[in-house]
């Protein structure tokens, strides 16, 4: 590679980058569109005071998933999960679901069944149909990649750009505990048995595994029009602060002493000598939502959380932009909110 | 890998096969669906008297392009025009487009762009926008997932299910030029001069790197109400009639004599002594139009044809299933229709 093309690297520009090249690349309107490229489902015009949920993800072996120590079973439920927290986080319903993969020969259609079986145990709360899909050989590595449709009522979706100043930041669940679990099991092989784990790594090994999407959470966010912006935690927290932070134009600040975090995620950082915090922060996939509401919303809120059975946790406020984004440490001392979630392509 | 699980291999059980199995395993139904999987599109209900289509495809490096031999634009076209035959083969509209990708890092990323200049460039002649996407890093091939939506008359949507016995079948453009393209590619290397090749092989690639989806012809049979049942030939005509038939339950007769070859078909299969008509029966991905139309209609089709300025060849007919698929060969003789068209997972 010449110096000259190593400027114009993958590494170097990073996949957002490329995603906003992409996008200046290939813009146009339509008036069907109700948001298009940029958030985490687009939105287009249907019937019935309905909007239409799109969203597609693709998953590569050995980047997104591990046959060393998951089953196909696991792969399918978190590919499933990664399309339904999409929607979870447009407020939406989900509908429809269209799967590709490409498999090398190696692999047994009983684990592509397994993988689907997954799919749809994931999907199984929810009435999603699989509409379509696409199946073709691979030379090495198993690709799959989910498209899901789903409603909204019209203009409710919950969409990343739409944080105002003084709104509350809000997680649901307890974050970092599926980084942890990723972190252990990645000592182990597949053939390992789960009762030889402790109740703290059998916790936070599941947590990774079988990660729940808000969808309930989601809807009553966005039937009850309680939140400004969405977004669900697939990069990491600070990552995708940030990226609610660009959309809306806005600055935040994170307090540390409020992350939900869970007594065994506390746990497992201290017997490995990890920062809890670090792994809440930077850990990527919780699938948890993260939104933005204006304080007078504050009981409805909690009243979610209630309804859902889901904790919800404020961990901070919408600022304006020059404020940037800070996080607050548990001993007071402020820090810039880095960027360290999972990005492809980048040079870590 | 034991024998027991040799028998469920992807080899043994191929690609359709693989499908039938995944749609017993989930099946289900909505009002919303009026085609689920197992066509060229899903057909959704959507506003005012349209139907929604939905329809993904995945390409594979080393599976279904090549870089040594294809430019990254060219990957782009041709994965373009095959998520677009799609919507055509409904007799749709297409509206929208989700990409998805996974790149090894060596891909630098003004390829990446070329490929998406040369999926917009397909994508030119119609108004369809770049709404979604996810990119990945892969570990070893490129990887690309496109999903594509549009739109159809309510009700009007060209089927595989529909062809009933007398109905016509008829092909546009002519047959087999995009495999002798790629047989010519092949042979070469990306570095050559497009000016060594002769007249005949310009052709020949030319219709390999730049098909044309036959969107226009795809949507005056829908919108006239003229066909009954219409595929895309992307696994090779001997195979697509195949899916007709099978989606239809009944038989066909094709006749060798009235396949449309083209000149340059007939010059390259006599130099590297070749059956031309087994290029046209067994080539995949001329991403021309298959369909039947009852004989009535016949003149009708001929005016599509006129309008569009794409030939449109009558190459047999609809027969009741206990017929079988037979092919009349030039000589008179009969044969069985054998699907060699490409298929995944296929012991070739």
């Amino acid at each position: 590679m010449s110096t000259s093309s190593k400027r114009d690297s993958l590494e170097a520009i990073g996949e957002f980058g490329l995603i906003r090249q992409l996008k200046q690349q290939w813009s146009a309107s339509s008036p069907w569109i109700v948001k298009g490229i940029g958030d985490d489902a687009a939105i287009l015009k249907a019937h019935q005071g309905q909007q239409l949920l799109i969203s597609t993800d693709v998953l590569v072996e050995g980047v997104h998933f591990n046959l060393a120590y998951q089953t196909p079973k696991d792969v399918g439920w978190r590919a499933g999960v990664a399309n339904l927290s999409d929607i979870a986080a447009m407020g939406g319903t989900p509908l429809y679901l269209l799967v590709s993969m490409a498999m090398p020969a190696r692999i047994p259609p009983r684990h592509i069944r397994e993988l689907y079986r997954g799919l749809q145990a994931a999907c199984g709360p929810y009435t999603v149909e699989l509409i379509g899909g696409d199946t073709a050989s691979s030379p090495s590595h198993i690709f799959l990649s989910l498209t899901i449709v789903g409603s909204v009522q019209a203009n409710r979706a919950l969409t990343r750009s739409r944080a105002e100043v003084g709104d509350r930041i809000y997680v649901t669940g307890t974050l970092g505990d599926s980084n942890a679990g990723l972190r252990i099991l990645q000592t182990h092989s597949k053939h390992f048995r789960s009762s030889s784990l402790s109740a703290v790594e059998k916790f936070l090994t599941r947590r990774h595994v079988r990660p729940t999407p808000r969808i309930h959470v989601g809807q009553l966010l966005a039937d009850r029009n309680l939140a400004h912006a969405a977004i669900d935690l697939s990069d990491g927290l600070s990552s995708d602060v940030g990226h609610v932070c660009e959309e809306s134009q806005v600055g935040a600040e994170v307090r540390g002493k409020t992350l939900p975090l869970s007594s065994q995620l506390r746990a497992f950082a201290q017997r490995n000598n990890l920062d809890p915090m670090e792994l809440a922060l930077q850990g990527g996939e919780d699938y948890e939502l993260l939104f933005t509401a204006p304080a007078k919303h504050h009981q409805k809120v909690l009243a979610v959380s209630k309804q859902t059975k889901v904790p919800i946790a404020c961990i901070g406020e919408i600022q304006p932009k020059i404020f940037g984004q800070q996080f607050e440490r548990s001993d007071g001392r402020k820090q810039k909110l880095a960027k360290k979630g999972f990005t492809h392509f980048s040079n870590r």
